[in-house]
């Protein structure tokens, strides 16, 4: 069963598909065993936690410690001045030239804004940065994103938190048609079913924050989306059979009796 | 992660939650190979594939060769009276009072007939079978079979080989609340995500055939699947949170800016 | 746009395809007005409030006075012979040999009994009911009462109450593909759209009862029902096209500015 | 049930809230019988039609002759400054400072650029326009067009002509509940329930073009979309009843088998 299905990002090389958040946990130590038990090999950090006055800081320790890559994001930003400021913060504390771009100018449904973000992609994509953008599941916007050289898109399934699922899974798969870059569906994935489907649609990786942190046992549920994305992966490359309207037996009809 | 989660139905325990069809392959050997791959301990055969005349059958003995426990099924009877006489066939021929009890008289979408089923059942309990019966999502019809001592139920999620999912989750859900014997998902289950979905639900175990049968690669699909219902139990037991209409955010707010 | 459009049961033709049922209403009055502005000429009264003692109640007098055919039902009892008891009073109680046969043992959920349903629609068919039984979104089931000699089928689209629509979509295509009776969709019905798409996937009615009486307004909610229904039942007679995954242009593509 | 429910637009005040799409029509006699049928007030017109140096053409003459007001299209224009020259073209040749905005370079799925849209918007409306933009059903993108003076928004409910329906609705709401500005679905309704499910959930107009132009009858297509336009308004107003997830009787439970 064991096959060479790594995905590549810049100079990157993962064997987890699964990218796992780190905010919500209700304690660091519970965090850093969630991530342990989810066997991701990038998680995304909010900058206010990665003071660089305070690099000695629990929670940013605490994941260095797991060995797991930090992926800073930009979180709680509204412009592409402010991301690109943002992200230059993040590279001086961090030591990492990659910056998950986050622009959300709107406190309720923390939906990303596609020109500030498109914008911040273009300047910091020339400043040398590996950006990851998190946007609406919009493919245009997933093609110009590309073209002006993100690493990946990160389109949303539903609003952050809202733990809704592939609300968006028709434009999903179109983006994943179109992409030249990996497509890694980020916010909306609430259970590991909804993580699943994504890695059978095609996409390259999901990341997941709230769903395991505000589980009952998040430890237990990093094992359950780590399960799930490889579920999902091994399906898509196993080529699912499509859906049908009529049915059709799995066992042959016995004949036995009329024989 | 490791915990002490069996499912039990009549004498036999089982550890995996997933269970196999064995129709729709290609060859015996792949189908072994495949069921070996899912991990399933119980494998629903055809009464026509175990003539009890010619035991020596190919895929009989691939089947047991495993190790696995056969469910012989009374696939294509159309009637209360056909499917008692199939069952006690089955049981002379594979040597097991179990029985998967599935009555449908349409050709087209094989779907179950109500009436019949109940019938069978209730005669099949007298008569010292372990009964588990293919039904239609029906809350009322479920716990009438609870009610004639079947030892589990099994509604279906769409029509047989459609692979069109948990069509009746909202019916499934009535079901799992209300039953006191097992609920097993069978038909409908196109994916490794439908699978975990319907374990998310609660549901104690899945019955897959077509989709794994049917993939490209049947034995890494079997895999997946294997997973995929880990994921979905292993989710189920974390207590999964709820969707939730507005978003929130994994990460705080980040004030740097503004501070 | 005038064309005859007609739907028959049993001796009765009618012009609407819209039913309503009378329960949940504030006030009679209500209730008169919603009646009349649904433009319904078929309305459920439960047994209940048709007391034979009694005929001068309000409620019943109210509907009478619209001049719409009152269809009893037999809501409340939980066996076929408690049903058919009912429905023999309810034909001496409103002179009608119409009955709506509810069966319902489960008083959360009030989800029918298929096997009851069955056994009670026979019995009322011989002693000449024209029976309207209500059930489970079930093809068989439909089938079997078809052939016993119900007038129509009433599938559910969801849990009486529960306005959440057509979740049983799937299965009332396949109820409507093979019924030689009306399918009149009952129960769950909570918007006009979901009547409209009721109509739209081929049904010949719907009944209509918890969305009309708890809405805002139930007058104007009565019409916009009555608007929904024709709407729905007028695209269906107009060929639909069906669901494309690629999208097409409606615009020609405006080649001016390369001509 | 008369009631002054009227929609504004710039300085156009309209009775109906179906705007109707003129492509795809297999004549232009048929297009203008359903334009007719349809009752709406405002019909899209691709400009490739309204060719400046031949105002006589039959669509145009057609279409001015049922009084309906006409919105040119820049549907075929890839960019911003593509989309300007457009829109002044389509002023001078139809004599109307109304545009609807669509910039879509991909031709397979159609779907609007967010970045040239807004682009385009913002100069359009410098230049006096009212501007009417064909957009994703990107919350955020609503309200930067909003911010910069479009009249409206209309966002898209799945790719145009998929007939697929309201597959962004989560999205939609979010919309309806921010905007200052009308919202009109415009792309994917394909059946009257999916208009009237957009306005249920309060969306102030709809766009239909494909659903009506490739019907089997295009004019009582066009009647339908008119009543479920009409029904979803009503229920709107009327206040639907939430969706539940237990049952409640309509009809109260029958007690005179007990009593």
């Amino acid at each position: 069963m064991k096959t060479n299905d790594t995905l590549i990002i810049a100079d990157k090389t993962f064997s987890s598909r699964l990218f796992i958040g780190t905010g919500k946990f209700s304690a660091a130590s519970q965090m850093k065993a969630a991530v342990r038990a989810s066997e991701s090999e990038l998680a995304t950090v909010a900058l206010k936690r990665v003071n660089p006055e305070e690099k000695s800081e629990d929670i940013h320790a605490s994941l260095l410690d797991t060995g797991i890559s930090l992926l800073p994001n930009t979180s709680g930003v509204r412009t592409a001045t402010e991301a690109v400021f943002a992200a230059q913060l993040a590279r001086e504390a961090l030591e990492t030239n990659w910056i998950k771009l986050e622009i959300h100018p709107d406190p309720r449904y923390l939906l990303p804004d596609p020109i500030e973000t498109l914008l911040a992609a273009e300047e910091l994509v020339k400043q040398g940065f590996v950006v990851m953008p998190y946007i609406h599941a919009d493919p245009v916007l997933c093609k110009r994103l590309e073209e002006v050289g993100t690493q990946c898109v990160m389109p949303l399934g539903a609003p952050i938190g809202s733990n809704k699922g592939l609300k968006t899974l028709d434009f999903l798969n179109i983006i994943i048609e179109q992409s030249n870059i990996p497509v890694i569906v980020d916010a909306g994935i609430g259970s590991p079913s909804h993580a699943a489907a994504a890695m059978e649609a095609g996409a390259d990786a999901v990341l997941v924050n709230t769903a395991i942190a505000v589980a009952g046992d998040p430890i237990a549920m990093a094992h359950a989306f780590k399960l799930a994305v490889e579920a999902g992966r091994t399906a898509y490359r196993s080529r699912l059979a499509p859906a049908r309207s009529e049915a059709e037996a799995s066992s042959p009809l016995t004949s036995f009796l009329t024989e």
